[in-house]
């Protein structure tokens, strides 16, 4: 664990820091990215996971709509340009260690490419895994 | 993508597959990880972020208990072993493209190692980041 996270966790609720000192500590991996879990601020339910490197974070916190880094096409994901399944970005966190993103977002339409709501439509059920939604 | 999870996704609602099968179609990194992202059952606040191999996943299948990979340590990390914060495993998931795992958890206690419930206590508000959490 990065020590700057350590050295803030026992500070007291409401303590605050400026978001330039932790876009510096958070960990990026070897490619510069950082995980994000795209959460539905209403339902709470997950949507998508994908990554963000720096620009696409800074980006992200300008405009308040989503962009990712997609590793598959090495580019800026702008999500929602291509498909019109816009991300608002409602609320943002990251957690103990600051390796992660928790992105609470207002999703227009479906997240996933399949068009389902969530990517996550692939549950374990006793020694099968099933599609539980259209 | 793995083809074989874009082979299935305009399958049917319902339609299921064998546990093995998808757990050989997983990705996982060049470390042998996946991605874990843990959401209480009951509030569905997402509590941590974590990694698994095979073997602790098919570890957490078998036992309803969740047992990580700790990247830190090296070693298998059966949450609550050590804190008593055990979590059971309500549902699991994983996406459109078989990188990633969503558990839905009964969460005993804190989730967090700061013994905040959730470990992501660091909230982006405008030009700064606060602790939203005792």
């Amino acid at each position: 664990m990065k020590s700057w996270f350590k050295s803030i966790e026992n500070d007291q609720e409401s303590t605050s820091y400026p978001l330039e000192k932790v876009l510096a500590e958070l960990t990026f991996n070897e490619d510069g990215l950082i995980p994000v879990i795209s959460q539905d601020y209403q339902s709470k339910d997950v949507l998508m996971f994908a990554w963000m490197n720096l620009t696409s974070l800074q980006e992200t916190l300008q405009t308040n709509r989503m962009c990712y880094w997609s590793r598959s096409r090495q580019a800026f994901w702008k999500k929602g340009e291509s498909s019109g399944h816009w991300q608002t970005l409602k609320a943002l966190s990251t957690d103990c260690d600051g390796d992660v993103l928790l992105a609470l977002v207002d999703q227009e339409g479906a997240a996933c490419h399949t068009e389902r709501r969530s990517c996550f439509y692939l549950k374990f059920i006793d020694k099968r895994v099933q599609i539980i939604s259209k």
